[in-house]
């Protein structure tokens, strides 16, 4: 994306990126478990994360199971954001698409998430997976921005 | 959708619907354990499948990871195809939007898989959740129908 | 979809469905002349429009451009909500995908506009377009809702 | 996009991209000239488009109407694999995505449309749309290649 058309990104926060990497790496329960997901690199309206494709994300026909590509994408969709807002507030998909673009039966998936533009309650993010060389799934969907509970809106 | 705008769904194999819930109750390995995926109904065109929320398919703010919604979803638009196609043809999802609709903490997700349109080699699916009486998600995405390895296109 | 799915539509507002249908009859400008949408029922959380498809519609390959069947179904998504909202509030797509089921030659299309879910500010809109007895396009969307211009949000 | 995740394009044809550009500029009828698309530039896998804002593309709110973003969006997704593809075929697009991110009032829109991949029967397209230093709209979708009539496939 030409750099002009960026949206602007004052409000990077360094201090929670590292938060969000360590509370990964400590492990968090769930999906991100099940996945593997491992937040790699953050920057202003950008995060590199990736995961290892594992005997249980492949379907008996061999490839990798479209849901798990679906949830890294939804997982990564969302941490792009937290730099960017103000300390307790979180960020929840609210819709999103995805085009699966290649087969996937091994190796690392290296997702890219994007913030191509961000208001104060709303932000849509791009997010692009590739894996081989080869791009594997791109995405683009809508996140909501809520304040933390029991603050004022 | 009114009777008239329906596909023809002549093909609806009874025994391969069976074979889809047998299998899927002895435990298929992976993302469909993670979840604990019911595929409860199979009709012409149609499947119900449901999963209970357990804990960790929830974020750290307390409810259901967008992500494990997508996973469900992925796989449900896929399952509803197989009772429709010739023994060893399979489908994969190639693309599909959702919409989050409300956010879910705990109970039954109720995911109602729909075929809205099938050709030889491509089908169009409609999935809808609900739970707690709501509407949760909904999803439309395009399957893409492959011969068994080995087949002649 | 079931009536216990529906969202609550109790401030349905009859006179405003009608000041729509005669703004749009007495011709409005712009794409829907273009397209020639009329706006043919309004119901609590439903729209029903219908449009002809005419020489100007159609491609060199002689079917439906399929960015007129996208213009048709970003106008009904947002009419349907007028009825539903406050005076002198707006509605505006913010995002929508859909999936061409059929390609179209002539005749005319029936576009059903159908409200999933509707908060204060946003709501997910569902469009189903049929013709000559076939479902030719799905779509879903976001709407945000504003106030009007000079109101305290 | 990083150059090695890019599609290979050999096939991209000179001579086509120049018979779409004077067939575009000798006037094409219906949506095209209620548009007033330009196809400006093609290269391989890529092609810029640009549109005047017009009164008649806007609401009665004063805003660029959703459908006639849609309309450009889904015009400049097909017209990029016209120079890629063998003398005849067709492509239609059978399925997409997009994101309003500005509301638009007046000038120059600029779309790229930007193959992410390609196939023997479909292609994954991305377009992006910017005016007045801001992208506008993304958008994402699938097209069908489709071989001259009477070709046998």
């Amino acid at each position: 994306m030409p750099e002009y058309r960026k949206p602007n990104f004052d409000k990077f926060d360094e201090a929670i990126a590292q938060m969000m990497i360590d509370a990964n790496n400590r492990g968090m329960k769930g999906l991100t478990t099940f996945l593997g997901v491992r937040l790699d690199e953050f920057g202003p309206g950008r995060l590199v994360a990736r995961m290892d494709v594992r005997d249980e994300h492949v379907t008996p026909m061999g490839t990798l199971h479209g849901g798990v590509m679906a949830g890294f994408v939804d997982h990564v969709m969302g941490c792009v954001l937290y730099p960017l807002m103000a300390k307790g507030q979180w960020a929840a998909t609210t819709e999103f698409k995805l085009n699966y673009l290649a087969p996937v039966k091994e190796g690392v998936l290296t997702a890219e998430s994007t913030v191509l533009s961000m208001g104060r309650r709303s932000a849509v993010v791009r997010v692009e997976v590739e894996g081989g060389g080869k791009l594997l799934c791109v995405a683009q969907g809508t996140l909501l921005i809520s304040e933390p509970p029991g603050a004022r809106a």
